[in-house]
């Protein structure tokens, strides 16, 4: 009886034509099963260079599902840091995150896993500038397809066996985690300087929970940082002073 | 038969004690579930003002439990938004989140579903400014106890189910997401201003994609705006102009 259903299943797959064969086969490797809603996979990689308007005058690319994904790749890395890192802070937590989680990082992970291949824009149309990050962008929006082929389970599977374990050493990215406050401190006391960091506009109120912050050193102002905490505003300054001293 | 069971359940609830069985109720009646481990939501509505350290030196506060719950939040939302607006396009699904999610929303929230005389914290200890937020950072934090102690499933109906369809009209959030860069040239356009939006500074490659957007009415600088894309930075800075002008 089973030899009979591999039959039909495999009767059911010769249904479909070549090039969607193929497509099919490309995005198992990728994903690591075999997809129930083709179009969805192609939909993620597919940025809006490359898209026809639909019959709602929306663009048919990977926009919508990146946003869905970003939030499921977001938690699930959460997640993962969380348990790895169980007597760690939060703001340990958090950038440890961005580490993993940032532009630069998803474009690399995109192409290491072979999803650059299946990426479809054309470089004639848009600026250049908004291609530098479409390779990462498909990536997230792959996400958000398997999560909607596949469920949760499947996704958050998908992310740790074959986004993150592989490709991310969170011993090394711990140990380089830097406090550029404890940093640009040490420099000051090193240096004989006065140091201190003000907060120069704290939104406590508004939504986008927005603060800046600037370093003064010897009563000069050097830094400014932004950040959604006054502690990664003064992070952000920290960074950014020790930039212009060039120590960093 | 099934009777003999409710007594042997009702047997073991009353070997808790007096104020533990009324915190498992307390919780249930937030929740809707009966906690499996009690340890992890009073840990998820306590405050550091009012939490001891750990032997690990880590205070036994609800800051990493809310790390974890903001990203489940985060998630669960995004894809209530994503099914349920199938044709607008991710500025807006970003926008509509934030404003269900935002400090001043999940604080309302928090009191709302009854979890405000849960929460522990000292008034004395600390700045009052910390505590404007305890009452919604708790409840994130809640969110993320409930997903460990229930799993994905649970926490993600109870997202939905308890807070955010009984307390958000999606329409009504839908209709007041305001175009800040429209009404703003809109304006220019009624006073026979010139009105153009500059980008002070793009970190294309910094981890932060921050972005700094500038208004220039009739060649003279007007609201600065910030944000994580040109984009948003603009709507930032068109609806701080709008402030500066009064007329928002």
């Amino acid at each position: 009886m089973p030899s009979i259903f591999r039959k039909s299943h495999g009767f059911i797959k010769y249904l479909f034509s070549g090039p969607d064969k193929e497509l099919y086969r490309n995005y198992k490797i990728v994903t690591g099963r075999r997809p129930n809603n083709l179009s969805l996979y192609e939909r993620a990689t597919r940025h809006s260079s490359a898209a026809e308007l639909n019959s709602k005058g929306l663009k048919d690319s990977y926009e919508r599902l990146e946003y869905l994904g970003d939030a499921i790749l977001g938690m699930v890395v959460a997640e993962m840091l969380f348990k790895r890192f169980p007597f760690k802070e939060e703001g340990f937590l958090t950038e440890l995150r961005s580490k993993i989680v940032n532009r630069e990082s998803l474009n690399n992970l995109s192409k290491k896993i072979g999803l650059k291949g299946l990426v479809k824009y054309h470089k004639n149309k848009g600026s250049s500038i908004s291609h530098k990050s479409v390779y990462g962008d498909s990536l997230e929006a792959l996400i958000g397809a398997i999560y909607i082929d596949q469920g949760f389970r499947f996704s958050k599977k998908f992310i740790e066996n074959k986004l993150i374990q592989p490709h991310f050493d969170f011993e090394e990215l711990a140990s380089t985690t830097t406090n550029y406050k404890s940093k640009i401190i040490e420099w000051s006391q090193r240096e004989n300087k006065t140091i201190r960091f003000e907060i120069l506009k704290s939104n406590e109120d508004a939504r986008d929970r927005q603060f800046v912050a600037q370093v003064i050193v010897d009563e000069e102002p050097l830094g400014k940082g932004f950040g959604f905490s006054k502690k990664k505003a003064e992070q952000d300054a920290a960074q950014r002073s020790l930039q212009q001293l060039k120590i960093e």
